[in-house]
């Protein structure tokens, strides 16, 4: 245990990546809220595997069905439940390799902590194919954060050492939002774009893979939201983002770097802006003090370790036999899944604001 | 909502820098357990300000008074409540300020959270000195685990762009914690140490503050404990240790380092060794897949802030008279909070790793 | 919300009665538990309509289907979900009164919580079907308890003024659960069986309902299992029996009775018995003190009101033209539900005991 | 655990009847929340022995320090710990009996629980000494619901089989609270009230002790407030109402006697009254239909065991040498606590409700 989470939007992830369906129970949407199904599918298409030079082939659908809570997409208040069926499932991949310990994966500490007896093919519970009710909960959030002009966005900060522009904490806001928008590679600087795609490839060619770093924004957010110590926005969105595989650290706001400076540097000077609204100079805090939003926009970064799954030969250890041994990567996998979790660190930050703010509300 | 955190170790924490008392109420003690009274205390010296050239002057004793819980330092099991009296406190150093936000601070936040009706002073339930009621029960529940052979420890990884030798991820254990106790600066090398101190009193000099990295380990957890998707032990340790002010970033083994590598070079290789325990070659996975623990040394890195008040002059904001002006920090703060925060770190590990041991038990 | 509930053993069930589905995650179900799959359907069996005399004419196989979490009947440990499809649903017996508040239900309590957004027809997720998932969860707690000797078992105490022989509280056991397995009314005296059934049938030909009590015990309980204040037995219990529709009362042990005794009468005296056992001469305190389990019989009791919708004309209102009008019962419903609340309350029981024992295991 | 409880006042009670303090910390209680002193310790005495004729001699002040949380009685929004010292403990009464558990108490399971280690004197944990946080935090919940028109308050119902006039369920209100306010024994009618007083005169004189029941309204209570399922306003109250010890049963509206009626009778019709507010003729419902507030009056009985400390001998066991042995009840104790317990169960109904408001804000 447990695939549970939050205090005002509650969410229940079930499944395995094999298992006949994936899903997940949304309890406390609020009554009425209006879904938009096509900007939900759409946000889910974004954590599919759209361009298959850089993806998996493994198609899914992923179209959630709603089994209830909805009514023409209006919702009831009571518990949404999103059923995705799983159709493509090619047990085969992992059945010779079932008792081998993949490297980066969670086969052994799974077997340990389940006895042996968690479904192992293709990761099961612990698959990314899991985050995908993460996205469907996440995009009605998403949603309900917009109808309230809040806004949530990311781009690829960078991919192994090649780096995107990166966001001006400070002022990032529509600019870069619209900017982003509908890209199947979501960054600001086209040429950087391109050179990450030649990685991509080159790295699946070598059968290996590569990972990167996710810089996420909420905008348009108010002052006030959040908790001081344990229900703060950083404990709040660090322990769903956490929840997805792969991501191995976070930051918010100068994060990491703001260990290196002087307090003189790293401090952001409030101002009254000509509108009378509070403001700081920069925005190295991210948006957040004392676990609480300022109004400046938050940003965290995320960063995602290269996709466990290679195709080249690893030393490993047969679980059955006790005995050294080695393996090679099948399955269909991404060389890299970072462009595909945008929308996992979109969803998990958009359901950790929404809980925070019906908090507060 | 809330300074409440766990499942089955449920800590309350409650006061503030300027009230008549801090405290804890810890919830899920096992009866029975031995608490050793000197250890306590010597770990709660840690996060006090014991070096006078690089620490507040502001001394408090800190000890605690266990209210109930504890018969003979023996825990009854049901809640044990710490009490720590506010003694040293010295509200004149904020009372003409109170008004001026401190850059940094949650004073902006926290008044928009709280109506302006929380206390301010010295930073009221926001400020670090709500960390020693945290230190007092991560060190109970330090002494449970050391008494189930597991530690946990840490030192100063970096101060600005001074560094300690690393942890070396994969090995890490007596030998450094060892050499790391009883340290009044917590470092492997003395020579990085050194240049550390100078650098924070150089600071000090000119009025600043610094901020640093800490890296913390737990050696000798068994594997399996943990639970996939929110329940994991990067969930768990993240949303805890951001309770600790001027945490702005975490990340686990190799962290942000992996978004740097190849799979095949990220990727921890496994091997069973000559006991027969399963093992990994490398361990940039910092001992947790899939947010279960693999038995590697579970090694991870907080970023901590500069200390937010310097003794120079900034511009902000006054509150009540909705004007642009300017603040200069007085109180008695310390130019570098790294060298306390470690025992804070340390203790907001063990809570956070115990709650999860018992969760399997 | 919340259709959540649990620390052990979460349970989030979803659906409303005229949905597409119904069901419940389940997580926390503990690794490699074996579920005897004929004996969950003969459990859940037991709250469908099996007496077509005394009950609706509703007909649904009822039988869940295993989402994931479960492989050849065997728990992975990862979240399990039951879905249950609503195939026989006849919406228009609703449809015309839909505006009209039904006496005695939640429509109009309900469409002012969800702002008129949930779901009327059938009650939505008001409805007693919601209790179908609830029973598949209990089934499976039922069967754990059961691998551990622990018994969970309940007739019917009474309908109306028809009285059963009680539970004699201090030896209630093995020789009562046999006698009432696999009953179709289940009665320790025939012959009050007999009388209720009348009364039901001829209730039903009235076009009215009747209520009763229901006995519920649970045997063979060790001591020690609860904890004090709010996490005792009887805490959890009714936290979660009153979560089954038409519950109003809820007692343990003597119960009310108790308020009419002396302490000289009421008091339980305590003894070794020949095996050195703890037990007590008497058990008005119904297994629980303390909110701990003392081993003796744990019994309590919970009181069903009639069922709600009945054949006769009643006032009510309408919702739509805030007029007040009358309002006949159509639907297919039971004259007494009592009869098939008996699997209900069994599981709730079954639930709230088993996330007791794994809370303290 | 645990002697937490709830989502938006969260309360976390911690003390033993003869440690140096009991005590409570809340969560939660909106900032700026105006503290009426007088009222809450004039609130805190009604569960204090008031009335030596018929209570404890034990006398404590009982009024407790703010640790935090609150300045010049308004809340900050941050935690508040309020702390009681026990000054008046005579733990020689329990000394020489303390390894004999006395019936009706938790000494035998609470030492099984907590391996033995929990602080028996005075029942410990369980000693009904830890309502007196609970009535201070209800207190200062119900100055809330006060401050929102809505009005919590109740009378002896019965004590044996001595009865006070009972609500009307449908029009209790203003008259009955205006009634009941101030006295000292809560009835509403004044002979019953004398026979009550008399038999628990006579009882304590025959070293007994007498049980009773406590009828509470919450009136003015908007519709709507309250979830399905397990976040009903049934299943709040009666989770932590059964935190108060002697609670053995509970029943909302009709309760149990709703088992004895037709659904025609037991069914309330509804109508708009000439306000056009939705009103039911009866309310037998209590208040609550499907778990939410209708806005007619809410009302709950809760059955309270006789005192289980009483004067004469009765046979129990010694947990030492684990022999059959007898056992007098020393100590000071009430007669009858059903006097004292209304406090209590009204301050257990405030804090259900107010966070049940407080979710649904």
């Amino acid at each position: 245990m447990s695939s549970t989470w939050g205090n005002h939007i509650k969410i229940s992830i079930f499944g395995e990546s094999h298992a006949s369906a994936i899903g997940v129970v949304m309890d406390g949407v609020p009554a009425g809220t209006r879904i938009d199904e096509d900007k939900l599918y759409a946000f889910m298409k974004r954590r599919q595997a759209v361009d298959p030079a850089i993806s998996t082939p493994r198609k899914e659908e992923d179209i959630p069905e709603f089994l209830c809570g909805v009514k023409d997409f209006v919702a009831e208040g009571t518990p949404i439940c999103m059923m995705i069926k799983n159709n493509n499932v090619r047990s085969s991949d992992y059945s010779d390799v079932s008792h081998i310990a993949r490297p980066g994966h969670a086969d052994y500490t799974g077997s340990v902590r389940y006895d042996g007896f968690n479904d192992y093919r293709g990761g099961g519970h612990f698959s990314g194919r899991l985050t995908a009710p993460l996205v469907a909960a996440g995009g009605i959030c998403k949603q309900i954060l917009e109808s309230k002009g809040i806004a949530v966005f990311s781009h690829i900060y960078s991919i192994k050492d090649i780096y995107d522009t990166p966001f001006d904490l400070a002022t990032v806001g529509k600019a870069e939002h619209e900017k982003l928008s509908g890209k199947q590679l979501a960054v600001l600087d086209e040429e950087a774009g391109t050179k990450m795609r030649e990685l991509i490839i080159n790295t699946k060619q070598n059968g290996d893979s590569v990972g990167g770093v996710i810089e996420c924004a909420i905008t348009n957010l108010p002052a006030g939201i959040g908790s001081p110590m344990f229900d703060g926005l950083e404990n709040k969105i660090s322990s769903i983002v956490f929840g997805i595989p792969a991501v191995k650290g976070i930051e918010f706001g100068n994060g990491f770097a703001a260990s290196k400076l002087f307090g003189s540097e790293n401090n952001d000077e409030f101002y009254y802006d000509e509108k009378g609204n509070v403001r700081t100079k920069t925005n190295n805090h991210g948006g957040i003090l004392g676990g609480i939003s300022s109004a400046m926009p938050l940003v965290f970064r995320a960063a995602i370790k290269p996709t466990a799954t290679i195709g080249t030969s690893q030393d490993s250890i047969d679980l059955d036999t006790h005995q050294n041994t080695q393996i090679i990567g099948k399955g269909r996998h991404d060389p890299c899944i970072v462009p595909r979790a945008l929308a996992c660190i979109e969803a998990a930050a958009a359901i950790a604001v929404l809980d925070e703010i019906l908090n507060d509300k």
